[in-house]
C-alpha cells in the first residue's frame, strides 16, 4: 500500500498536500515513529505529541528560510522526517548515524542545536535581533514545552523578548508534564488556562480585534497597548505572558490540524513577540505511551505490539543510589532528597513514595535546586541533590557561591557522569571532575560499584561540608571486593599489585583498567591497579607511596582531559617536587564526543581494555607520538 | 549631641523605640552611612534606599530567630548597623575588617551569605521547608531587588514557592533599577503596578478581605482560592505573582515607616507564600546619590560635601576594552555588544551611545545573554558578550552547550578576572581559566595591557569560533612593548631572556613577574619572563622550545591553582613526555580568598614580586616544603 509519507522528502513536498492528506500523513508518521523507535530505542512520547504541530509548522512556514528552534530537541523526529531524513531512522542515535537531537551538520533545517532545556527563546531572540539588524525578513519560531518554559533562562529570555519590538513566535507545547510530572506555580497556572471556561470566546474576540489593527509602527503601539489593557484584565487568559509583553494566543488543540494551520497562518502575519499556547497529549496515538508517557520518554528498543521494553541490567548505579537513599532516609530524618524534574531517572521514585514530605521535585530548575538545598543545609537538614552530570552544569555558579563558599553540607548525587551514549554530546557528563575539583571545600568521590556508592553516601552524610558523588549510567561493576565491609572512601583501594606501572582508575573505568591489566600481563607487564575513588582531596600519603615505588603512572577517567583527575595527579607531582615520574593521562580528548553506544564510543576513543593496554605497552616501549593537546 | 544610634547595638534595643524615634534613627543612619562610606568607599545608593525597610523588618521580626536573607547583600549595611556592627564600619571592605556582604562568620543575624544576584528566594524556600519539616516556628524573609528578581533562578524559586504551602515572605525592593537601568518586560510590568490608578483602594479591599479570613487549613484553601480568583482579575495589581501562587501585597511606600511597620505586622501573621511590593528610591536622602544612583552604586572614597570621587587611574583594562569596542564597531557592522545589567561597569556605555541598535542590555540574565549571543552568531552577527568573570559562572552550561558545542563565533569579554579586591570572595574571578580551558573549541586569551586587549579583540573578531578574553579590574600595565605593533596573540611574548628559570605569567601577573625577575637578578638568578597571553591553545612549539632550553619553569596566574594555567603546563609536559622538568605553579590557593585591596591580598598570598622571587629562590635552592594540595 502506497503511503503519502513515501513521497515526503522536504517541506516543499508537504505543501502540495491538502488538509485531509495531512491528516493521513500524521497517522502514517505516528506508525513510522512507533515502528522505528521500537527497533532503535529513542524518545517516543514527546515525538508522538507534536506530529500535527510539526506538520502545521512546516506547512505554514518556509524552513530553512524561516527558523524553527526545537527546545531540548528530543521532539524533533517528525521535523527530521519532513526535512529529508526519513531513511536515516534505522541509524537513529547509533554511532555515525542520525542524532536524536537537531544538529546543524545534519541539515540546514536544524538552525540551532539543542539538548538541554530552556535555551530556545534566547536563541530565537538572538536570531530575531540579528535578522532585524541585517534588515532581513523571515520568521523565527521557538517550540518550547511547559516543563522547559519553567526553567529560569526561559523566563530571562521571555522577559527580554517581551519588551523588545522584534517579531518572534514562541510556541508553548503544553502537555502538562515535563519528563516527570510538571511542578510549580506556572504549571498550575497553565492548567487553569487550559480549563478556563469561556476562553474560547475571549480568544476569538481578542484575536479578532488584534488582527484587524494594522501594525504601522511605534505611533500605534500605545493605542494598541491601551486597547489590550482594557480587554485583558477581563478576558484574556494569558495575562502572565501578556504582562511580560507577549501577545498570548490560545489555548489551541495541538492535534487539530485545521485549527493549528489556521491559527499559525494568522500568527505568521502578526507583529511583535507572540506566545501561542498549544495543548498536546504526550505519547498521543499509541496506547502504551499515552498511558505511561514517562516510560516512553527516552526508551530502549521495545515490542511495538505490547509496549514491553527490553530488560534492563539487574543492578545499575542508579538503582544502587535508590537503595542507598532509602536506607539513609530511614537512618536519619534530616535527610531530604531534591531533584530537578528527574524523579524516576535519578532513582528517587521510591524515596518519594516512602518519604513524600522529604522529597522535593523543583521542576527543570537546577540553579534553584542547588541553592534551595544550601538553604536547607543552613537550616539543619541534610539535603541530597540528585541531578545528571550535564544538567548540573546549569548550577555551576550556585555550587561555588551558595554551597562551597559557605561550606554547607549539601550532597550532590551526580548520575550520568561520563559518557551517556545515545543522547550524545549535550548529555555526556564529561566536565564534572574538572569543574568540581576546582571548587574550594568540595570533596569529590566516584564509586566503582554500588556498594561503594552506598558507603560514600553514608560518609557524605557524616561530613560537615559539601560532597559530590559522581557515577555513570548503566550496570555497576562487580569487583572482587564486592562484599568488602570496611571501605575507607577517603583513601584509594589497591585492587592489584604490580611493579611496572600503576594504573589509577576512576569509577566506571576501574573495571576496564583491571581488564587492561590482565591483557598487559600477557604482554609481560605487571600493572598495579588502584581504585581512585576519592578524587579530591587526593589521599596524599597513598599517592606518595605509589610514587616512591612505581615511577610510571597512568590515570584513566571518563572526564575531559583538561583539568580532570589526571591533571590533578600532574599538579601533585610537581607540587611535591617528585622527580623522574612518567605520567600518562587517559581521558576524554578535548573535543565533543558524538552519540553512539558507550561501548562503541569507548572503543573509538581507545578506552577499552585493549586500547588502554596497547597505549601503556607502547609508552613503556618508547613508541609514543608527541602530541600537542595545547 | 547624643544620638539614638549610639545606643542601638541589637534588634532588641531597636524595639524599645517609638515610631518617631525610628524616624529620627533613620536620619541618623543615613548620615552615618554617607559619612562612613565617603571615607571607606563601598555600596552607598542601595543602602540609602533600604534604611526604613531594614528598620521596619528588625522592628517587626525577631532576628536571628526569624531569618532575613538579603539578595545580593550589598544593601545590608543598615542591617549590620542594627545587629551590633556599627563600630566596624571604619574597617568596611578592608582586609581583616567587616565585609560589605552578609557573612555567617560575622554575625548570627547573617543567616545566609549572598553576593551574586537572585539567590535569596531559593535559600528562603529551603529554610522554610526545613523549618516546616522540623516543626519549628519562625519567619523567613527574602529581600530582593527588582533587578535581581528578573534573574532566572529567582523565577525558578518563585515558581516552586508559589505552589508550596510553606510560609515565606518575599519583599520586592523595587527601586526601578538594578545596577544599570532595569530592563525587560517585568520591569515595565512593575512600573505599571507602581503607577496603577486605584491600586490603593483595591489593595485595601483585598487586604481587608484576606485578613478577615482565618487560615484554618487545607479545607478552606479552595474557598479562599475561589474568592481571590473572583477579585483578582478585576482588582489585584499583582496578578503576575498571584498567578504563580503568591499573595501580592502592595505597592507600599518604602520610606514611610508607619506604613511599612503596619503592613509587615499584618504580613507576619499571614500564611503561605507572600510577595510584598515595596517601592524605594535608590540613593534616598543624599542629593548626589539620588541624582546619580549608578555612580553611587559601588564607589571609591568620595567627598561627602560635593560627592566627588577620588580620581580613578588613567587607563584601565575596562577603558581599553571600551575603546577597542568603539573601533571594532566602526570597522564591522556585524559587531554587537551584549551585557547583563553592567553597561557602565563593563565600559560599554560609549558603544551603547554610538551604536544603540547594536547594544543589548538583557538585565541580570547571564544565561540568556550567552545563548542569545549564540543565536546572533548563528544568524551572522559577531556578538561580544561583556560579563564580569564571577558572574559569567552563571552561564557555564550555556558557554559549553550553546557556544562551544556549535563552535559559534561568540566573544566573551571577561572583566574583573582574577582578584577584584574589596568585594571579596563572591566577586573574585578566579575560576575562569579552569573552567574555560576545559571546554572544547574555546580559545582563551589574557592581555597584559590595553594594547594587547585591543589586538585580541580584533583577532577574536576574525576567528570562526569562540574566544574568551579575560582581564582584571584596575589599571593596565605598561610594559616595554607598549608600542609594539606586531602582536601575535596566539603566541607568547618573551619579555626577558634568562637561563636559570622561565617564568610564564598571565595577564596582570606579567608586570609582577617582571619585577620578580628584577629582584631575582639581585639574588644572582637569571629569569626569563614570558607573557603567556594565549592560555588555550598553548603555543606548543614556543613552549617546547622553552622546555628544551630551560628545565625549570614557574607559572604565575591569578586563577585558582586547581586546573588552571599552571595545570595545563603540567599536562603538556607529561603529555609530550618531556623529562627532567621542574614546574612550580604559583596561583590562587585552593580556598576562598577574603576581601581586601588587591595589593593586600596579593601580599598575603605571597604573589607580590618579592613573594614570587623568594619562592623561586628557595625552590632553586632546594628549600621547598612538600605541601599537600590534594
Amino acid at each position: 500500500m502506497s503511503r503519502l509519507l513515501d513521497d515526503i522528502d522536504s517541506p516543499e513536498s508537504l505543501k502540495a498536500l491538502d488538509i485531509d492528506q495531512l491528516k493521513t500523513l500524521s497517522n502514517e508518521i505516528r506508525e513510522f515513529l512507533i515502528d522505528n523507535v521500537s527497533k532503535t530505542g529513542g524518545h517516543l512520547a514527546s515525538n508522538l505529541g507534536v506530529v500535527e504541530l510539526t506538520i502545521a509548522l512546516h506547512y505554514v512556514y518556509n524552513s530553512p528560510w524561516d527558523k524553527i528552534i526545537w527546545d531540548v530537541g528530543h521532539q524533533s523526529y517528525t521535523h527530521k522526517i519532513l526535512t529529508g531524513r526519513k531513511s536515516l531512522f534505522p541509524t537513529l542515535r547509533k554511532y555515525g548515524g542520525m542524532s536524536g537531537f537537531p544538529k546543524r551538520y545534519e541539515s540546514v533545517h536544524d538552525c540551532f542545536e539543542t539538548g538541554h532545556s530552556s535555551t530556545s527563546v534566547s536563541a530565537a531572540l538572538g536570531m530575531a535581533r540579528a535578522r532585524d539588524l541585517k534588515k532581513e525578513h523571515y520568521s523565527v519560531i521557538a517550540v518550547i514545552g511547559d516543563g522547559s518554559i519553567s526553567g529560569g533562562m526561559a523566563f530571562e529570555a521571555l522577559n527580554d523578548a517581551g519588551r523588545s519590538r522584534n517579531d518572534l513566535t514562541v510556541i508553548l507545547n503544553d502537555n502538562a508534564m515535563s519528563i516527570d510530572k510538571n511542578v510549580g506555580g506556572l504549571a498550575l497556572y497553565l492548567a487553569r488556562l487550559r480549563s478556563s471556561p469561556g476562553y474560547g470566546k475571549a480568544k476569538r474576540d481578542i484575536k479578532g480585534v488584534i488582527s484587524r489593527i494594522p501594525y504601522i509602527g511605534d505611533s500605534l503601539v500605545s493605542g494598541i497597548e491601551r486597547l489590550k489593557n482594557s480587554f485583558k484584565y477581563i478576558f484574556v487568559p494569558g495575562m502572565l505572558f501578556e504582562e511580560l509583553g507577549f501577545t498570548y494566543i490560545g489555548p489551541i488543540d495541538g492535534h487539530n490540524l485545521d485549527e493549528l494551520i489556521s491559527v499559525l497562518r494568522r500568527v505568521k502575519n502578526m507583529k511583535g513577540p507572540l506566545l501561542v499556547h498549544v495543548v498536546t497529549v504526550k505519547g498521543k496515538g499509541y496506547k502504551f505511551s499515552e498511558e505511561n508517557p514517562e516510560r516512553f520518554h527516552g526508551i530502549a528498543p521495545f515490542d511495538a505490539e505490547n509496549g514491553h521494553e527490553e530488560t534492563s541490567p539487574d543492578m545499575t548505579y542508579t538503582k544502587a543510589f535508590s537503595n542507598a537513599m532509602l536506607s539513609a532516609g530511614a537512618r536519619d530524618k534530616r535527610v531530604v532528597a531534591i531533584t530537578a524534574a528527574m524523579k524516576d531517572g535519578t532513582g528517587l521514585g521510591r524515596f518519594a513514595e516512602r518519604y513524600p514530605d522529604r522529597f522535593f521535585d523543583v521542576g527543570i530548575a537546577e540553579q534553584h535546586a542547588v541553592t534551595m538545598a544550601a538553604g536547607m543545609a543552613a537550616a539543619g537538614l541534610r539535603p541530597v541533590v540528585a541531578i545528571y552530570s550535564s544538567f548540573l552544569q546549569r548550577a555551576y555558579d550556585q555550587i561555588i557561591h551558595d554551597i562551597c563558599m559557605q561550606d554547607l553540607p549539601v550532597i550532590l548525587a551526580i548520575d550520568r557522569a561520563g559518557l551517556v551514549g545515545e543522547d550524545g554530546p549535550t548529555h555526556h557528563g564529561v566536565f564534572d571532575i574538572s569543574y568540581l575539583r576546582s571548587m574550594p571545600n568540595m570533596c569529590v568521590l566516584a564509586p566503582k560499584d554500588g556498594q561503594e556508592l552506598d558507603k560514600m553516601l553514608q560518609f557524605a552524610l557524616s561530613m560537615d561540608g559539601p560532597v559530590a558523588i559522581r557515577y555513570p549510567k548503566g550496570a555497576t561493576y562487580y569487583g572482587h571486593d564486592a562484599h568488602q565491609t570496611d571501605i575507607d572512601v577517603m583513601n584509594w583501594e589497591c585492587l592489584q599489585f604490580g611493579a611496572d606501572v600503576a594504573i589509577l582508575a576512576v569509577g566506571r573505568m576501574v573495571g576496564i583498567a583491571l581488564d587492561a591489566a590482565a591483557i598487559l600481563k600477557t604482554m609481560g607487564i605487571n600493572a598495579a591497579v588502584y581504585n581512585a575513588r576519592c578524587i579530591k582531596p587526593l589521599p596524599s600519603s597513598t599517592l606518595a607511596d605509589i610514587l616512591i615505588n612505581i615511577k610510571r603512572l597512568v590515570t584513566v577517567e571518563d572526564n575531559i582531559e583538561k583539568g580532570g583527575f589526571g591533571s590533578s595527579i600532574a599538579e601533585f607531582i610537581f607540587d611535591n617536587d617528585i622527580k623522574g615520574v612518567d605520567l600518562d593521562i587517559i581521558a576524554i580528548p578535548d573535543r565533543f564526543v558524538p552519540h553512539g553506544s558507550v561501548d562503541k564510543l569507548l572503543n573509538k576513543l581507545k578506552m577499552t581494555p585493549q586500547g588502554i593496554a596497547s597505549r601503556i605497552y607502547e609508552r613503556i616501549n618508547g613508541n609514543i607520538t608527541v602530541r600537542n593537546r595545547g
